[in-house]
This record gives structure tokens, C-alpha cells and sequence, in this order.
């Protein structure tokens, strides 16, 4: 691969989506994070929302993991995992990017050219971040951040068979509380 | 705590130590890490050589760890815990420093001015690092980093009630092997 490629892997509410974006407008090379469900809505006919959810969590509550078993042959979830599998490696082979999420990490591990980044931060942290950026919910936003931490590791522990935030996975992990989106941002572009 | 200090837990054969110890010729401040043992031997009479394994390895071996077993109350790993907490909360409180292992960045984990960091690398560098650094033994380099690997996450569990090398427990982790040591050392100092 002679493309260089960033993957973002981050907690929920730990700015790594944000860290992703500037970095990739620092360095001038395209962000792909929403850009990445566009292109899997177009090639898969599922929508955006269900996207955003199935293709990077583990169903929660037992009837949404009933209505995903495998006994029936492969589920949507697979088939989304195939094809977001598929539409990462030609983004890779296209052009130098930064990609946040969807498990671009595993899925180019064996591509020489790609920094893995991974971006977290302490609870309380993220739960301030998210109710500035996304506003207060029924449930508390700690409650919000344990049940998205958990589907994200128990996806990405499905599909990849490895551990989600183990730091041997990546080249890099930050702590953006602690450390500031700024911060993390220069030292992740230095890195390019 | 007013002085700021870096702690380095590191892999074995991963170059954690002469990122320490470069970081802190750049830093101008003490590097602890060979001198932390010297230390110790002052206060408990161990000899430095069992405690360089005892204080950071759970035992080997059946034989060994039916020696360390608490039935009989405390045993000689439990007094060197105490002493090399103790060791490490007065040089924090007294320098400003960088200190290398001995669980440092859990003992100092509620202190404001400390940086973790955390470094590793894949088992072919660091195969290869032990055999330049060390020499060749009977066992493979392979072996001897897993055995290393495994004794030192059973003690770091046990004494901290953590996981080892958990991204989360870091304010900052790398890949030395794949960074390399100069760029690790230009970004830790660089956070100081």
C-alpha cells in the first residue's frame, strides 16, 4: 500500500472522532467517518441510521440479539461487515485518509502504511463532553457511555477476535481528557 | 504534588528503560530505575538482584509460589510492595523525575503532575532487542518474553487489582518498534 493511512479507533465521547477531522484538515488529506456511512448506504441500501449502529455495535437487549442469530445463515450485521470491510480496503488502496471507527484498525492491519490510533479519556470526562455535544437524554450519560463502551467491545471483539483498547493493538493511544484534543491532534499528524 | 513525574511501564525488551532514561537526560531531571532497586536494598536487606524479581514479577513455578504463599500471613513480595511504595511516594514528593516500572504509575495514580506511559513493542522487535541487549540463552527469546510478559501482568493484576497494558490506565501508549525509540522520546519529553 503506498497510500498512508490514519485509523481512529476511539471511546464514545473522548473527541477522537474530532481529533480525526482535524488531523486529516492539518495534513490535507479527506476525513472519512461520516463520509464512510454515505458510501456503505450507497453500496448496501441499509440507512444511515442503522448504519451508524449495527455496523459498529453489538445489538443490545435480547430481542435485538434474538433477531441477529445465526442459526438463519449469515445476518445483516455480516453482510454490513463484509461491505464496509470491502469499501475501507478500496479507500485505503485509493488515497492517503484518515478513517474514524468501523474497525479500519484490524481491518488494515496488515497494510504497512497505516498509523493505528486509539483515543480515550476518563468517564467523567466523556460524560461532560457528550451532554455539550449531544445534550441531555433519559438516562445519565454514564449510563449512555458503559452501554455503548460495552456493544463497541463486544463488536469489535466479535469480528476482529481481539480485545478493544488492548494498547498492543495500536501504535498510539491517548488519553484526550488528560492530554487535550489539541495536543493529541499535534501529535498525531507529527506522527504522519 | 508539585513536582511532575513520568512514570514508564514497559514490556519486556520493548526499550522501555532507555526511553526513560533518555527522556530524562532531555528533561534534565533523575531517571529511577536501577537506582529505585538500590534504594530498596537500603531499606529491606533483599538482595538487589531477588529484588529486581520479586518486585516486579509474580513467582515462577509451583515451587515458588507455594514459598510466597499468604497462609502464613505477609509474605517477603508483600513487604517489598510496601517498601517500594513507600521508596516511590517519597521521591515523587521530593524531585521532580522520571521512574521506571515497579507499578510506579498505579502508586502515583492520584497524584495531578504524573504522566503514564506505557511502551511496547511486537514480539519479533522485541526478540531481537533481548538478544542484541542480552545475549542468547537456552530458552528462545520468544519464551523468555512470554514467560516475562505473563509473570509480569500476574503481578501487576494482583498488586493493583489492573490490567496490565489496558489502554485506559495510561495517559499515553507506543509501539517503540514500530515508532521507534527516538520519536518515543521526542513525544514523552515533548509532554512534559
Amino acid at each position: 500500500m503506498k497510500n498512508r493511512v490514519i485509523t481512529v479507533s476511539r471511546e464514545f465521547g473522548s473527541g477522537g472522532h474530532t481529533i480525526g477531522r482535524r488531523v486529516a484538515e492539518r495534513l490535507n488529506i479527506p476525513c472519512y467517518d461520516n463520509e464512510l456511512i454515505q458510501k456503505i448506504v450507497e453500496h448496501s441500501g441499509f440507512m444511515a441510521d442503522y448504519i451508524r449502529e449495527e455496523g459498529e455495535y453489538a445489538p443490545s437487549g435480547w430481542f435485538a440479539a434474538t433477531l441477529s442469530s445465526r442459526r438463519m445463515g449469515p445476518t445483516n450485521q455480516d453482510r454490513l461487515w463484509v461491505i464496509q470491510h470491502n469499501i475501507i480496503c478500496d479507500l485505503a488502496e485509493k488515497e492517503s485518509c484518515v478513517i474514524v471507527g468501523r474497525c479500519a484498525d484490524y481491518i488494515l492491519r496488515d497494510k504497512a502504511n497505516c498509523l493505528r490510533v486509539f483515543i480515550h479519556s476518563s468517564m467523567e470526562h466523556r460524560a461532560e463532553r457528550i451532554v455539550k455535544e449531544y445534550g441531555e437524554r433519559d438516562i445519565s450519560p454514564e449510563q449512555r457511555l458503559t452501554d455503548k463502551d460495552k456493544r463497541r467491545a463486544a463488536y469489535y471483539r466479535f469480528y476482529t477476535d481481539m480485545k478493544w483498547g488492548r494498547a498492543q493493538n495500536y501504535h498510539i493511544t491517548l488519553d484526550s481528557g488528560e492530554l487535550g484534543i489539541d495536543k493529541c491532534v499535534d501529535i498525531v499528524a507529527g506522527l504522519y
